[in-house]
């Protein structure tokens, strides 16, 4: 893995670990332009705290900021969501696996099904 | 969303934010028990610091340590994964948004086919 990916990567999970960071992307999803005013309302932290917050999303490459007068509008970008999923998707299979044994698990300790008695 | 499962993310993703960490999961992709010094053997770091990168990844429930004599084997466990996952898809419709709309876009710009200029 190229160096860029691994820090696109280490900024996108380290801007995902913090719950009012995840809660101003999810109201980014919401509505296409936000401006930081009305993003910061509804939490019970101070502006400053919130600009930190938008910082580090910022640098995650997962928010861009627009000024508009005197105005400043936010705008959600997926695509590093995107590439976390990516890196994420590989242990799809393993935790596919640890389903797998436990189906095989519980199948085992169950009473054969009318239909398998039948056999 | 309750509090447990806020952690749970807060956790995942914190854990998942650094290289080593996220190159300690992807050696027990590989292999479903391995001891604590074979995972360490192939990074450039102190034993130590990979027993600081277990414990953080056993704090967030990404793996597991058992004692077998003397040896302490780790294993891999993906559900925090699935959870981190889970958070992240609710984006995939935002991401195919933003690729409709590029998509849109070249088209527009795009000379018609031989099929459509038939029409």
């Amino acid at each position: 893995m190229v160096k860029s990916q691994t820090l696109v990567l280490d900024r996108t999970f380290a801007a995902l670990s913090d719950p009012t960071r995840r809660a101003l992307l999810a109201r980014l999803d919401e509505e296409d332009s936000v401006s930081i005013s009305e993003l910061a309302r509804p939490f019970p932290v101070s502006l400053p705290a919130i600009m930190k917050h938008l910082d580090v999303l910022e640098d995650a490459g997962l928010i861009t900021r627009e000024k508009t007068g005197r105005t400043v509008n936010c705008q959600l970008i997926a695509q590093p969501m995107q590439e976390a999923v990516a890196w994420l998707n590989r242990y799809e299979r393993f935790w596919n696996k640890q389903l797998d044994r436990l189906t095989a698990f519980v199948e085992r300790d169950q009473p054969p099904t009318k239909k398998a008695r039948k056999k």
